[in-house]
């Protein structure tokens, strides 16, 4: 069933805002622990969630059961993989003062719920979900033919429902994914009544970001700028990057629809300068050079204060792992009070079975 | 991969208990809580386990996150069917004191393990697996087309792994189960390292038991003698049983093969007495009601110990509740030192994750 227009959120966050008795509303996210971010994983998430952290009771995790629906042939790089993505959302402002950042695996109810789901979900809706046949395909090299892969979306529903989130921010591409969340939450609601909410999405801005190649900026194809990279390594990137082809002297207008250049200037430079820049390609007033000084300063103004963050954070030892102990707690408090509930819906035994 | 003859274990625990340096090796076994056990519950496992107890580090739990694969709908007697259960297994004389009683939904690691090993599990062993498709065609009225019905194998693969056993009791028709769940544990130690045992079949005997009305005993018949009645219930099921129908009068000759009687006196009276009224059937040496009695007198030499000591558990208020809970915390120890290993087997994040 599609999700009808009426039942998207009204910006629940401002009206919030004006009237203290409307109750902060809850998001829940997650991302697989792929290692150090690029700025298409800052665009494409984090951005929004350091926005959203101030309006939202938000709860963010790092996915690391998630990673062996893809990558259980090789897990040795997971662990680093924590760790760089751990210091990134710190360094770019995610804050553990107003949000929970936990570990998907330090909370064992993600796997209880998720097996709870597993009872009542049809195998044809995992069958039919379009990414699985999608993956198997573009997804070369490795066997994807495994029940925690089939099983992925299940596994996605109870990182959601376990938190009974009002709203899981999404890009319009992960709809089809929320959905099938949703048809979980109302089946598990239709055999045992209203013990979780059915989560809402909260559409977010997820622009296409190119790479340094003018390819869409992923980790394989190895054109990512990263958001702990130095100011030096991102001029050493973006210095020889391609524009227009057509483009060959100072003196040529160029096209900046043609030019990865012009795309990243969308994402991280000021309306005016995107404009200026715009007009100045298309009349040869800007030289490539110069257009890429400009872009690069924009993205510095992100990634600078990062920088220092970052060097703060390593300076406080032990800083990360209370980070994450201190937003398992609060996860499993909230977690632990889910399971209570289902396991009651469900009539399961519970502490009073003896009672 | 068929298990190979030499494979089998040669009665380990006889030699155990000669050789006090051979380690005790160990058995885990569980049951769906279905509520009150018949005579053919008895006999087809606790009978067996009751011996095992003495022989064997044994774990024997309630499956009841097991009884979610085909009653997910109605989950409202699984409360009560697990306090029955457990009264009768301890009532038959499974003993806290020889082994670890407990309940599944208490060890969370099931689930967990369960979500580990759903990653390295091809759909494909999961779809070919023949009680699928049997029992689809078997139960009707009831949708078994879920995602936890089809990942059944993998649960009780789980449920295995997780106390690393050496053993597990099974009859001959439970072994295509088992051997599932040791190419899932070979599985897993060919991505990640000889992390917990290849568990071997213990092949115990498991009578096919009849029912009051000569059809296999089973609850769904209605023809159940059950551990839990009365003298006098048993006498009322068994007086009126239907013998060999083709003995009309007393003086006349019966077939014991074709008496279900006689099916529950090869189980239950020793082997004099069976000799004595095979011999006393065939040539109408003894009358139908008096074979009849003694049969009940055997089958009372099991169950009239087992009501005394049901009276017993009674009086002990909150005896049932300690038992699950002490079990609860002994299969916790082990589950919790197994996930730790496979954890570090498969490089996942633990408590050095910092470090």
């Amino acid at each position: 069933m599609p999700i009808e227009k009426d039942t998207l959120p009204e910006n629940p966050a401002e009206s919030n805002t004006e009237d203290k008795n409307v109750p902060v509303q809850r998001i829940v996210s997650g991302i697989q622990p792929s290692g150090r971010l690029h700025l298409g994983n800052y665009m494409g998430a984090l951005k929004n969630w350091i926005a959203l952290q101030d309006r939202y009771e938000s709860f963010f995790f790092i996915a690391d059961w998630h990673a062996l629906t893809t990558n259980y042939e090789d897990t040795s790089p997971i662990r680093q993989n924590i760790r760089e993505m751990l210091v990134d959302w710190l360094s770019l402002g995610l804050d553990p003062e107003k949000c929970t950042i936990f570990l998907q695996s330090d909370v064992l109810e993600h796997a209880e719920l998720n097996l709870l789901l597993s009872m009542v979900t049809p195998v044809s809706w995992l069958e039919r979900n379009p990414s699985y046949k999608d993956q198997q395909t573009q997804i070369t090299g490795r066997d994807l033919s495994t029940f925690g892969f089939l099983g992925y979306p299940v596994l996605m529903s109870a990182d959601i429902l376990l938190y009974r989130a009002d709203h899981v921010p999404v890009g319009l591409d992960q709809l089809p994914h929320l959905e099938l969340a949703r048809e979980i939450a109302r089946r598990l609601r239709h055999f045992y009544g209203p013990v979780v909410p059915e989560p809402l999405p909260l559409l977010t801005p997820t622009p296409r970001l190119l790479g340094l190649d003018g390819r869409k900026m992923s980790k394989s194809y190895k054109n990512c700028i990263y958001v702990g990279d130095s100011s030096a390594e991102i001029w050493d990137k973006v210095r020889p990057m391609v524009t227009d082809p057509a483009r060959v002297r100072r003196s040529d207008p160029g096209d900046p629809d043609k030019c990865p250049v012009f795309n990243l200037h969308q994402s991280f430079s000021p309306p005016e300068t995107v404009q200026e820049v715009d007009k100045g390609c298309r009349t040869a007033g800007i030289g490539c050079i110069d257009c890429k000084k400009l872009l690069v300063g924009h993205i510095e103004t992100i990634l600078q204060p990062a920088r220092e963050k970052r060097q703060e954070i390593s300076a406080r030892k032990g800083f990360l792992k209370d980070v994450l102990q201190e937003g398992g707690k609060t996860a499993s408090g909230e977690a632990r009070q889910t399971i209570r509930e289902v396991r009651r819906a469900m009539r399961l035994p519970d502490e009073d079975l003896f009672a």
